[in-house]
C-alpha cells in the first residue's frame, strides 16, 4: 500500500505557514485535552489541531477497520497496536480529508466547528502510556567524548561499543510531555577529594539531545525480531530530552548503571511523527568501523536526515541556540537497536519507547549535552544575554527542535520545552 | 484500624492443611482465570481459591467503599491504588467471612458454588500490570561474593555500596508468573582470551533468589517520599526469580549496567502477600556498618523474617534444595530502597515492582545464585539424581519457596517455578 499522504504536491485547505513543521505531508499523532475538557486523539496541520475522535464519530473513517472508540482514548497505545497497515490507511485518509481539492469537510461548517481547534484551545498530553523505556548510547561522537573526558583519550570507546548497540533500561514513570516544569533533583554526590558522600541539590544538571521511537506490539517472550522486520514495529519518533544529573550519576553508576541521575525527569515532544512521514528523508548512516555480527547486519538506508537543535532560554531573556546536530550521526540504527533488544527474546509492546542516546555530531558546536559543549565545565558556553553556562541553571528553559527538509517540503517535530525550577520545597510547593 | 485478619486464634471453615502457606491469617491477593474462562481478582485459603469479584457482587463487601468492578479486572492495579485503609478493610472482612464462627457463606451452598474454586480449576495470572520495575542489590553477602570473585577480595564492596541502596531500572515486559516456561537466551559473549565477541546461546544461565515488593501510588513528579512514610506505600511482596545470563552480562554491562542478560525473563510467585500479613514477622535488619545519610536513617524493625529456599528439578528427576536463605539478611530495607528511589523526585505508581537483589546469607549453603553456590563453576553443586550443576541446564526447573513461621502460625508465598527450555527455534517453536 502506497503512502499517498506523503505526496509533496498536495496542499491543504487549512492554512499552513511556509516554515511550519506540520504541512499536510506530516500528519503526526498526539493526545490532547480539548476546550470542553475531553481527552482525545488528534493530529495537526499547520496551527490547527484536529480531533480524530470527533472525525471518526462523524463517519470520516468509514471503510477503515477501526473500533468505535479507538480515538476516544487518553493514549495512542491501542491505535498503535492496530499495526502499520491501519496507521497508513488512517494517515492517507486524513490527507484526503484535508486536501485542498476535497470539499466535504471544508464546506461543512458544523463539522469543522466540532473537529478543529486552535492550538491555544488545547493542552497536549503524553501521547502514549509508556510500558517500558530503554535508552541507547548509539552516537559514536558522544561515547568518544565521554570516554575521552572520563577515561582514556587513546582508548575512548569501551571494547564492546563497536559490537553492541549499548543500552539500558530507564524509568517510564518520570517521562513527561513538553511544557511541564521540573525541579532540580537532590541526591548523594561525592565531592572531589572526599571519601564520604554528601546530600544536596545536584550541581551539574544537564540535558541530553536525543530522539526516541515508539513501538507497536512486536514479539512474544522468547522470540527475537529479525533486523529486516524491525522497522515494521516502529510507529514513529519524538524529540527527547534525557535530563541528567552528572554528579549524582558519577557516584551511583558503578556497577549497575545510571539510576537516580536520570529518573527525575525525561521530556518528550507531544506529536509522534510517523516513520511513514519520514520516508523521504532516509539516508545512509555511518559505515561500520568493525564487522558486525549477522543479527545486526542491515541493508539499505536505515538512518534519517533530521536536523536537531538545542536552545537555552534564561529567565526573562531570549534564547540562545547552543547546539546543532543531526539524527543521521547515529552509529547504530533504530533497526539495529530493536533487533539487538529482542535477540534474547525480550518482548516489545505497543507504547514502549526507545531513546537514541545523546546525539552528538563531529564538531564541537554539534555536541548534544552541556557536559560535552562546556567540556566538563572547562569551556563555559556563552549565551546572548551575556551570561555563561557550564550546566543548566535554576529557571533556565531548555528547548529542543527537529525537522527534515527536502525539495521544499519540511516535516518537523515541533519542540520539547522544559523549565528547570529550583529544588522542590515541601512547604512552598505543596 | 487494627489488622483483625492477623488474629492467630482464628480458624476458617475452609480446610487448611497444617503446613499450608495460606491459613486464614494470610489472605493474599492474586488474579486468576476461572473454570468459566473469566478473569477475576481473588484470594486463597488453604487449597481453595476465592473469587472476590463474585463475593463483591453477592454483597459480601457491603459498607466498604469499593467500586462495583474493582475485583472484576485483570490486574490488581486499581485495587492497590485504593490505598492501605481499603486493603485492610477488605482483608479483615475476608477473614470474617471465612471465620469458622461465621455461618453466612458457610451455609449458603449456592453462593459457595459461585465463589469457591479448587486450585486445579483456575489458572494464575500476573497479578499486576507492572509499570516500572526496579531491581536493587541490597544483600551485603551477595555484593561481597560478587566483588570477591570478579574484583578484589580485600575491597570486595565498591565505595558507594554502604552509602546507597544501589539499584537499576529493569524490564517490565518480560516479568512472568510462576509456571510459564522460558527459553535459554542467545546473545553476544566474549570468549575467554578472545578480542572479538561471538553469537550464540548463553552458557551461564543462572537464577537469582529475590523477593519483590509491589507499590501503590506514592508521589508526584518532584516529591520525595520521607523514609518514615515509605512502608505506607508498599502493598505486599512476592517471590522473585531474576533470571540472569552471566556471560552476556559480563560483556554488555560496562558502563550502563545489565541489559539483555536480565531482560529475557523474570518470574514471580502469583499471590501477593500483604505487608499487613507479614506484620508479626518483623525483625531488626543488619546494623549499618557506616553512618547513613539522614534521608536513609530508619527506626524500629524494618526487616522481615522470611525463610527462603531454592530447588533445582532436572527433567524426570526429583528436586534438590540447593540454597536456604532468609529475607532478613538484606542490608538495606524496603523503606530505605523506596526513600532512596524517590529522593530525586521520581514518581512511584500503583503496580510498580521493586526487587531486593539476590538474597545471599552468610554461609555457603545460603547463597542466592549458582554463580555463588558453585563459586563461578569451581565447586559444582551436587543434585540428588547424581548429576552436578555449575549453572542451570536445559529442561531444569527452578523452584523458589518462602514462608514465615512463629508460634504455630505460618504465612507463606507458595512458590515460583520456571522451566528453562532450550534456545527458541523459530521453525520448531512456532
Amino acid at each position: 500500500m502506497s503512502i499517498t499522504a506523503n505526496n509533496p504536491d498536495r496542499k491543504s485547505w487549512l492554512h499552513v505557514d511556509k516554515n511550519s513543521d506540520f504541512p499536510i505531508q506530516n500528519i503526526p499523532f498526539g493526545v490532547f485535552l480539548t476546550r470542553d475538557d475531553i481527552i482525545t486523539i488528534g493530529t495537526r496541520i499547520g496551527d490547527t489541531a484536529i480531533d480524530l475522535g470527533a472525525l471518526h464519530q462523524l463517519g470520516y473513517f468509514e471503510g477503515i477497520p477501526l473500533t468505535d472508540d479507538i480515538f476516544l482514548q487518553d493514549t495512542l497505545n491501542d491505535f498503535i497496536a492496530d499495526g502499520r497497515k491501519t496507521w497508513r490507511l488512517v494517515r492517507n485518509r486524513i490527507a484526503d480529508i484535508f486536501d485542498d481539492e476535497n470539499e466535504t469537510l471544508k464546506n461543512n461548517k458544523q463539522h469543522k466547528e466540532t473537529v478543529l481547534f486552535r492550538l491555544d484551545e488545547i493542552e497536549m498530553q503524553l501521547p502514549v502510556q509508556i510500558g517500558d523505556y530503554t535508552d541507547f548510547y548509539s552516537s559514536i561522537e558522544h561515547a568518544t567524548n565521554v570516554g575521552t573526558m572520563f577515561r582514556d583519550p587513546d582508548n575512548a570507546l569501551l571494547p564492546n561499543w563497536l559490537h553492541i548497540p549499548v543500552g539500558y533500561h530507564g524509568r517510564s514513570s518520570s517521562i513527561i510531555p513538553s511544557g511541564i516544569n521540573i525541579h532540580r533533583p537532590q541526591g548523594q554526590t561525592l565531592p572531589a577529594g572526599a571519601t564520604e558522600p554528601v546530600f544536596g541539590p545536584s550541581k551539574l544538571v544537564d540535558f541530553e539531545l536525543e530522539m526516541a521511537f515508539i513501538t507497536t506490539d512486536a514479539n512474544d517472550l522468547g522470540e527475537p525480531i529479525p533486523i529486516e522486520e524491525a522497522e515494521e514495529y516502529i510507529f514513529g519518533l519524538v524529540l527527547f530530552n534525557d535530563w541528567s544529573a552528572r554528579d549524582i550519576q558519577k557516584w551511583e553508576y558503578v556497577p549497575l548503571g545510571p539510576f537516580l541521575a536520570k529518573s527525575f525527569a525525561s521530556s518528550i515532544s507531544p506529536w509522534i511523527v510517523t516513520l511513514d512521514a519520514l520516508e523521504p528523508y532516509r539516508t545512509q548512516g555511518p559505515k561500520p568501523l568493525k564487522k558486525q555480527l549477522d543479527y545486526l547486519q542491515q541493508k539499505g538506508k536505515k538512518s534519517f536526515d533530521i536536523n536537531l537543535e538545542v536552545a537555552i532560554q534564561p529567565e526573562k531573556a531570549k534564547e540562545t541556540v547552543v547546539s546543532k546536530s543531526n539524527f543521521k550521526h547515529m552509529y547504530w540504527s533504530m533497526a539495529q537497536q530493536l533487533a539487538h533488544h529482542t535477540i534474547n527474546g525480550c518482548p516489545v509492546n505497543s507504547g514502549d519507547m526507545m531513546g537514541s542516546g545523546t546525539i552528538s555530531g563531529p564538531t564541537p558546536d554539534s555536541y548534544g549535552s552541556m557536559l560535552e559543549l562546556s567540556w566538563r565545565g572547562e569551556k563555559p558556553v556563552k549565551l546572548n544575554d551575556g551570561t555563561e553556562r557550564k550546566f543548566i541553571n535554576d529557571n533556565d528553559t531548555v528547548i529542543m527542535r527537529g525537522y527534515c527538509e527536502k525539495e521544499g517540503t519540511r516535516i518537523g517535530f515541533g519542540e520539547v520545552k522544559t523549565k528547570l525550577l529550583p529544588v522542590f520545597n515541601p512547604k512552598k510547593n505543596k
